[in-house]
């Protein structure tokens, strides 16, 4: 039998990232290039706890089927959580859970967005949704990223001169994989040209609780007077990615529409997950747990980036992030970066990821890569790093 | 803001079983309207067991991001199991967990369809599949059920007039909603048509373990030596719905491009869930619950058949199925059942599906509708069969 695909599998890739987490799972090899949670960040009693009580009081419920838009419990925490503590959410809004925000980005991208259809992201940004948004055929433009966020510039101009504009797809916090935070300025300028061209926001904030430097800025949703903004968050980085529990805060008829089409998705998301998750910021110190894995996340980040002054060269230039998991460090123009990384993991046994996996095509030049600091301990990370700055040397 | 939705979005409606559920969810209605396994079915102290056992012994593992393939132990367990116990399986199969089985129809069907592709399927059929085929954009082509499955010769004639053919999917045991379970010497009809026509077989099959009357009989994917069978199970009604926790046996070049479009929706099924179902399987008596399952479902299944000759005009005809959870009545030609079926719910308190809901299009004709015996209590079985009995003579 030979299988014929539709056209958006030409269009989509495995994720480099995936394929390279493979390769580095290799013994021997130190793993900058993953993006998991400390495992010491995990509530672990919390959530043993958690599920003892819901399986003992209210099995049947958390075994059920449940309903498309989510667990009204958590639906109402979350309402009220992202209203007071981020100021977001207007009458108009509504609020779905989905399967991790993974799920979020992809509901988003196909009730809107098809053959012909453009998408505009920061370049370089999260591969899951580049390639999301590859499966949906629409035409995938990068904007440049500045040291405070993406360029505003390069922004008009692709809303002048790209037809079809559906949405621009931003990370403003501890960006994935730059590690930027896009400034209070440029989020203001990024909502007026999404409201003088007539475009949504997919507004992307799955490290917004985890900064360890200086002070919040408001999300772009908070700025939504117009109904422009579709917000994702997830308790992947606050609580547990194998929950799969993400979510959206976005005008009702557009969350009416992902009620449709995740209903031929996957139903619902996993209930016992959803429980956990509200009983999880209603009956523990949420806040309190927050700001441990601030202080964990910042001792890790500042090991990391202690270790660039005495072990790399010094043309070799790197962000130095307030929040989330990452660091992007650029190489000079004269080393090939793709040669860099490959030699990282087969002379030195350091494994990064190559910048080019968060280009919109591959072939996109970059002379960067990303290493994270939450999931390597923290020995790990002083040896990773030792090895890699022998590299930039060598 | 105008929202200016994708064209799928104005093929696929909000699921009319789900919105007649909100509805039925009013007090002092009785609904046989649901599909939800039977409360007593659920094995809650096993749950609680595992649980407690994965969070003290492994709870990294189980809240840590995991694999889109799926979890290992839970693959090669259901291999195993499809192998020894039905037949199923050749080498150039592989398996993916997916979250429940309407992931594994969604991907299978966006991995193969877009627009101007045809797809064919029992009518009437599962109204989450539909759905996910016209949200595809694909033309979605009904062929009539007789007493012993799909017609063969409507089959036929479908494959040689519609051009595109991606797949025919069914549900050969138990079907929802018509509880009909396809003759073996159908089944062979289909692979063979499949075969020489050059199409894919989407065989569902969710009930397939809930049988309680009759001899089992062998699965499409038994006959599949050209890999043309994509076959898929769930964990919904023989462990848990609320989980989500399905998986696809299928050719490896198709399983390959499930996983990579599974990334962009979910990156992996929640772990945890995954680790109850692999638990369940290998370290309770599987093969016990199963036969209290049918146990449970063949005395509910035998309660309401018996209601027919007491209460119901005899003008109204029935399926007799030997397993799932679905009864399909079908009302004399000269009774509006749409009228009847809000009628049922407006004056008499009970809730059924109308059989419209099931067809390709909602104004498709058809004097059916559908009822379950899993969901309501004995009582409510009782007193609902009673009520609309009544409603059949009025």
């Amino acid at each position: 039998m030979e299988y014929i695909f539709a056209d958006r599998m030409g269009k989509v890739q495995a994720s480099a990232i995936r394929e390279i987490l493979k390769f580095t799972s290799e013994p021997g090899v130190i793993s900058l290039a993953a993006g998991n949670p400390a495992p010491e960040a995990f509530p672990i009693d919390a959530v043993r706890q958690i599920t003892e009580k819901i399986l003992t009081e209210n099995p049947i419920l958390s075994l059920q089927y449940s309903i498309t838009e989510g667990y009204p419990k958590l639906r109402e925490t979350l309402k009220t959580y992202l209203k007071t503590k981020k100021g977001l959410g207007q009458d108009f809004d509504d609020l779905i859970t989905t399967s991790g925000a993974q799920q979020a980005i992809d509901l988003a991208t196909r009730i809107f967005c098809q053959k012909g259809d453009t998408i505009l992201c920061e370049a370089p940004t999260f591969v899951g949704s580049l390639n999301g948004f590859k499966a949906s055929e629409a035409n995938v433009v990068g904007i440049p990223m500045e040291e405070d966020g993406i360029s505003i510039e390069a922004l008009e101009k692709a809303l002048q001169t790209n037809k079809n504009v559906k949405f621009l797809y931003v990370i403003p916090n501890f960006q994935n994989p730059s590690g930027i935070t896009m400034s209070l300025a440029k989020r203001k300028s990024v909502y007026e040209l999404a409201k003088k061209y007539g475009i949504m926001i997919l507004e992307d904030n799955p490290y917004g609780e985890l900064r360890f430097s200086g002070e919040d800025i408001p999300c772009i949703k908070s700025l939504d007077t117009d109904g422009l903004v579709i917000y994702c968050g997830s308790f992947s980085k606050v609580l547990s990615p194998g929950l799969r529990v993400g979510y959206v805060l976005a005008p009702a008829p557009v969350i009416g529409k992902m009620v449709v089409l995740k209903q031929t998705n996957d139903v619902h998301t996993g209930i016992m997950a959803q429980i956990i998750c509200e009983q999880f910021m209603n009956e523990y110190d949420f806040e309190a747990h927050i700001a441990s894995l601030r202080k964990i996340y910042r001792k890790k980040a500042q090991l990391m980036l202690d270790c660039f002054e005495p072990y790399f060269d010094p043309a070799v230039t790197h962000t130095v992030p307030d929040g989330g998991l990452f660091i992007w460090c650029t190489l000079p123009d004269h080393i090939n970066m793709m040669s860099f990384c490959q030699r990282a993991v087969q002379e030195y046994k350091v494994a990064v990821v190559p910048g080019s996996a968060f280009m919109v095509r591959e072939s996109d030049p970059t002379q960067s890569f990303r290493i994270n600091f939450s999931t390597p301990t923290d020995e790990q990370i002083l040896r990773g790093m030792e090895l890699l700055g022998k590299l930039t040397k060598a």
